[in-house]
């Protein structure tokens, strides 16, 4: 559909879904609850929501949510739940973020018709690549910065995350170096306190950086997480690129899409996307959104890396979810862009076969927290076990397979997989 | 406490409630999910969350969310609800909003000990405030900018929400001051779209309401919506200052926190808090947060006023909930400024009495699109019949007691009421 904005939903109602359906489009256009002057049939037809498609999926007498408000005088409710599609104008919107998330996830979520709705996918015109330029690094810049090419970027975040001094932390940082990894981050509760200043904890890992690359020449990608107040970001994204450094941090829910947009215009370097909170978005099966959508916002907005959690992780996602998610970052489809995707949580080498036999490629990152400092044999293990596994997974063979002829893939194997 | 940050949850777990919330805390400052070196105890005493609090409130055998994952072996999972308070040094985090809400609002959403997880309101230090100056205007500022005293600030939306040209906007503009109304927004689907451009609407609109401003002394207040990329903000932004317009809106969950925070710094002007996309933050019972952490966060940024729909809205909102926000808006519990409460949503003479009765002020913005421009003698009378039902409404009388006195009224429950 020519310059159109395309919307796909998962609802459920108690109404007649057609008419519910109609309630949305309404809403999210032209409409309030009742009629008013200038709502004519001409500016109905150009800037009306439409509704292109409905597909009933099933029904059921129980609701998903328990605060809709049913059709009156209905003595035993029936929930149907459909797959709907929506588009408007473009010139409803525009390109502009803020107001296409209004348009497509504003007031929707609180009609009372609905028991349930999820924002499950968009499409945009490319008039959004034309004014949002995108990432400047995604997948091929960052492993050209980074220098790693077919195979992940192995990478760990800094831990405890919390506490630790900036000297404490360019300790951590001098033993994860010499150790192999090629990737660092802070986390994400460690932005910019008190106890470990921002300016202190760069200038302080990036000399050890710094001086493992001109020794080696190999220059380890640290993300500083500069998540603030926007003069703040742009303050310490100075600092980070005084130092040089080559990567820095969002937490992307709470810096919000304005701002992160701003800092990825703003910047030189590659921006890590951080989700924390993504939980509280994705996790109700009938509210809130879906990963493509988020990716291709902040895609959009231009960061360079998202994250997806990875196979088998500590959190609730399962192994399907979170495959789609590693294929939407790799891909541009719906007129957004491509970002390198960051697999973690719980990750060690246990899941670098499987990851790699069902994601097909190696063009993302792997990150691994206790996967690589908790390593019996210390860090440097962990990160060469971390790398047997990928070596060896990508021909298709197992850790059991494979751990007769590595010590730190059967140490491993008895640690992390007890 | 002095100096921790404070937040409270509704949690609910199959797991051990002091186990699973110890996970919790843990994750949200100093865990991984094995023990990593450097996590000493002196470390976890300072920089640890502490929890402090577990009332357990009932359970079942039905979790809330179906993706949590109950401990091994067990054959029948019985699932807890409990409500918990943690905190946390504020030297972890430090005055810093967005990585306020990493810690508070993070990964923890999605831990798999929890079947249902939300963030019921936060405590902050004070020293949120001394970094954070908060809204310029609030309440006071506003009332006096718009010369609204001792009674709600009557306001509208333009509708249709979107497809009217700046002329046609200007048209209806007029229209409603000379029918008598304090404020005007724009919808939040409109901002800056080819088909009504953003500086085109705020000059014939402005030249509207400066002329009757001019002509009367009345001048009242339009929130134009600037909401986009961040520099275009600030464009518009100046674009309504030249116009000598009196307020600037945004939608928050999609411009973001830093973003906001940086036009409320940037600004001379009241900010219109928009929550568009709300529904998915608050609406699930075990999911996502609070209304109270939401206006506490964004009064710290510094917006002015805040949507808390109104009693018996269009939407799935309760009264309870709405009377909650209101009041959230009205207080500076726990270390937040207060905002003006816009009502809105389906609102019409009808909620005025009640409104009144259980708010215990007229500290508020009082917003109806249809309520207003579709009452059936027109605009002017729509306006009155809202004026008078608060007026007669702060003496304590129903619309009922009234009608025989008000044709305006009258035609009002006639039309609406039906």
């Amino acid at each position: 559909m020519k310059n159109r904005i395309i919307a796909k939903y998962l609802i459920e109602t108690a109404h007649p879904v057609e008419k519910a359906v109609a309630v949305l489009a309404g809403e999210q256009s032209s409409g309030t609850f009742v009629k008013v002057p200038g709502e004519t049939a001409e500016l109905t037809e150009k800037y009306g929501a439409k509704v292109e498609s409905i597909e009933i999926l099933g029904e059921s007498t129980t609701p998903y949510l328990n605060d809709s408000k049913p059709p009156k005088g209905v003595a035993q409710a029936i929930f149907q739940k459909a797959r709907i599609e929506i588009s408007w104008n473009y010139d409803n919107v525009g390109a502009n973020l803020p107001t296409l998330m209004a348009t497509v996830a504003g007031n929707l979520f609180e009609l009372s018709q609905f028991s349930g709705l999820k924002l499950l996918d968009i499409e945009l015109p490319q008039t959004y690549k034309a004014h949002y330029s995108g990432p400047k690094f995604s997948i091929e810049g960052t492993q050209k910065l980074a220098g790693v090419h077919q195979r992940p970027i192995i990478g760990t975040i800094i831990k405890p995350s919390v506490g630790l001094s900036p000297e404490q932390n360019a300790e951590q940082v001098k033993t994860l170096i010499e150790g192999g990894v090629d990737f660092i981050k802070d986390d994400e509760l460690m932005a910019d306190p008190p106890h470990s200043p921002f300016e202190k904890r760069v200038q302080l890992a990036m000399y050890q950086i710094n001086k493992y690359a001109d020794a080696t020449g190999k220059k380890v990608m640290y993300a500083f997480n500069l998540s603030g107040d926007l003069d703040d970001m742009k303050r310490r994204h100075d600092i980070v690129l005084k130092n040089e450094g080559t990567c820095i941090m969002m937490s992307l829910n709470w810096v919000g899409i304005s701002a992160v947009h701003q800092i990825c215009q703003f910047t030189q370097l590659p921006v890590h996307g951080h989700r924390n909170g993504w939980g509280m978005f994705y996790r109700p099966e009938l509210m809130g959104m879906s990963f493509p959508v988020y990716k291709k916002i902040f895609s959009l907005a231009g960061i360079d890396h998202l994250h997806t959690n990875g196979l088998r992780n500590k959190f609730c996602e399962s192994d399907e979810s979170v495959l789609n998610s590693i294929r939407a970052c790799q891909s541009e489809a719906g007129g957004s862009y491509k970002v390198m995707p960051v697999i973690s949580s719980g990750q060690w080498a246990d899941q670098a076969a499987d990851t790699y036999a069902k994601v097909g490629n190696a063009d993302l990152m792997y990150l691994c927290g206790g996967g690589i400092t908790a390593h019996p044999d210390g860090i440097k293990a962990g990160v060469e076990s971390i790398r047997i596994a990928w070596e060896e997974g990508m021909k298709g063979n197992q850790l059991q397979d494979i751990a007769h002829k590595y010590p730190v893939i059967q140490k491993a194997l008895a640690f992390y997989g007890k």
